[in-house]
């Protein structure tokens, strides 16, 4: 049957059809109707961070990448010093297009099965006064890990370091609060917790430190400060909005206010992730991460060890039932994701651990326990 | 009524009822269902300037100047020097990026109402050897003049440079036959002239010199080589890709195909010019361009010198019967825009004009005559 299937990813994500219908209408890009639907939308997304008071909400044409590189550009002044906290594949990325810009970067590295650690923070802080600007992933995807969001910052704070947050995977899920937790610039996108369709991020820009990032950005697209202003003068973007994606994220933040903001999505979050992960245990299945310190967004589970198990037909298995998982970005270990994320509830969690039930047993799997 | 506005922009366009449906599905953009609709689309745009032995193509996320910004940075080396044509607003913001991101730009200016000369470029080119690369905007939506691409890419292969062409509003319609015509890059995007949504944008970059632009790049997000490699090796965008604008282009695409392709875009585009050029000059409005210079794509006309004229209040009585109009682009005349394309015929053309006809009465404006 041609039914969607489920979405089980760290984006993009399964949208509720409300989302989607409202991308069945045509909008002028310099129109006064789409302007107030890019204004609300900005002010909205402040509302969820309780940053009107101390942030400006600066939307980005492109992937969430997009907006993480345009963050870095922006803010971080050409002879800038970035230190890159490292557990994970996005934390890579991130030090790479910092490198990549010109900009002065310091890996890090921590283990990927445990947060940052703000003592190292502290440490290296302390012996290098070169560095100007901190880089922290919230939630890091490629293993589902929660960064300690409050504790990096307060370092940074205490030092006078600027804070760039890649928040993608966690905003509107996770609790951000701009008016206790001080960073220069936060990112997220449309296609994540917000449960809007990819195609747009945005950045979170600290009025204080806006002023001064005039000039920084070597790219025009991803110059922040000049999207920011042009914005401010005008309503408009300064390049064409993708604006059946911008309408999208309005409707889905009409529905994300209406489910009770972020503490609501979260509790949902949470649920499916017990669901998920209740489930899974009794089928064998083993978490990467140790639960406590496992973001409910998304789990890396050891890949089953029994010797037939392969995950493409792992994948294609449970694709044919209805649902799509991940695989795993770990280089060393064979592991697989599933995300808790989207317009999906309990039902479709135990539905998708039942459907993988289903696929041990059609592969012949006894157990999804990992190998010893 | 809650009616859908015609758009006379440049962009974004009215697109077909059957486009828009297209996004009433979320897609895992991991999945093998959702590489076949990137490899699909990036297969039919090569078939539309015969460019499957010559050139790649290469999606990339975000607007179209996302897109123009990319093939620059990943075209053109860091020691290149780049010569912009410049007859209009578009050129300018190409000549803009490329200095920005520290490559060395000569502008030569011309004026905005005629196209740019090949002879000029002939005589820079003897006189400038230091030169790499040329840039050329094929239709200059600023005014909407023709800009003559096979006489301009027939100079720079003499000469051998490169070219690289902003194709953003001409691609789809105007003939580009990569067989006769040589360039390095050409650009185009998913919400113009192929009637798709906005929110992604597209570049062929010629086979010859695609090795050759590995590491050109000083941004990871617009590598286009790098965007490239990561899709031949996995079939996958390398950052999450606007899944719903591309399968909009890929049904936008499946339409233009069935229209007969170009040349009949090409038609039906004229056919909605001389409806409107020549409803407008019963009205008494004068395009700015001289119609041997025109490209069927968008009008500039002077606006109308009755002393009454206002375009804020001209646009909302046209908005308020239905028809979204586009402001001017020049600095020292007073002009506006319509566009001529998007999913509208002569219908649509010949109402559009009908309600200019209703507006101008409104205002009691007897002519839409320029001032003398």
């Amino acid at each position: 049957m041609d039914r969607d299937r489920i979405l089980l990813t760290p984006g993009p994500l399964t949208t509720s059809l409300r989302t989607k219908l409202a991308m069945l209408k045509d909008w002028g890009s310099w129109d006064t109707d789409f302007n107030q639907v890019t204004a609300g939308v900005r002010s909205r997304l402040l509302d969820v961070i309780h940053g009107h008071d101390s942030h400006v909400l600066v939307p980005l044409q492109g992937s969430g990448t997009f907006s993480v590189e345009a963050a870095v550009a922006t803010v971080v002044p050409r002879d800038g010093h970035v230190l890159v906290l490292d557990n994970g594949a996005y934390c890579k990325r991130a030090a790479r297009l910092t490198q990549l810009m010109g900009r002065r970067a310091t890996v890090v590295p921590h283990p990927e099965e445990g947060p940052v650690s703000p003592a190292l923070l502290e440490h290296h802080l302390q012996s290098d006064a070169s560095i100007t600007h901190v880089v922290l992933i919230h939630c890091e995807t490629g293993t589902g890990v929660l960064n300690p969001l409050p504790e990096v910052a307060a370092v940074c704070e205490r030092h006078g370091k600027g804070l760039i947050i890649d928040a993608m995977s966690s905003f509107g899920a996770l609790p951000i609060d701009a008016r206790s937790t001080r960073f220069d610039a936060l990112i997220a996108a449309s296609g994540k917790c917000l449960e809007g369709v990819p195609g747009m991020g945005f950045v979170f820009l600290r009025k204080a430190i806006l002023e001064g990032c005039a000039g920084h950005s070597q790219s025009l697209a991803m110059d922040l400060h000049d999207q920011h202003q042009y914005m401010e003068k005008t309503g408009q973007w300064r390049f064409t909005p993708p604006t059946h994606v911008v309408v999208a994220l309005a409707e889905a933040i009409d529905q994300f206010v209406e489910e009770g903001g972020q503490p609501a999505r979260l509790a949902r979050y949470t649920d499916n992730y017990r669901t998920l992960v209740d489930g899974m245990a009794a089928l064998g299945f083993k978490p990467f991460l140790d639960p406590a310190v496992q973001a409910p967004i998304i789990v890396t589970f050891h890949a089953p060890g029994d010797a037939t198990y392969d995950f493409k037909r792992f994948y294609a298995a449970a694709k044919a039932r209805g649902f799509i998982l991940y695989p795993g970005k770990l280089t060393q270990i064979e592991t697989f994701r599933v995300g808790c994320i989207g317009a999906i509830g309990r039902n479709e969690m135990q539905q998708a651990v039942n459907a993988v039930a289903d696929t041990l047993r059609e592969m012949g799997i006894a157990s999804g326990a990992p190998a010893l």
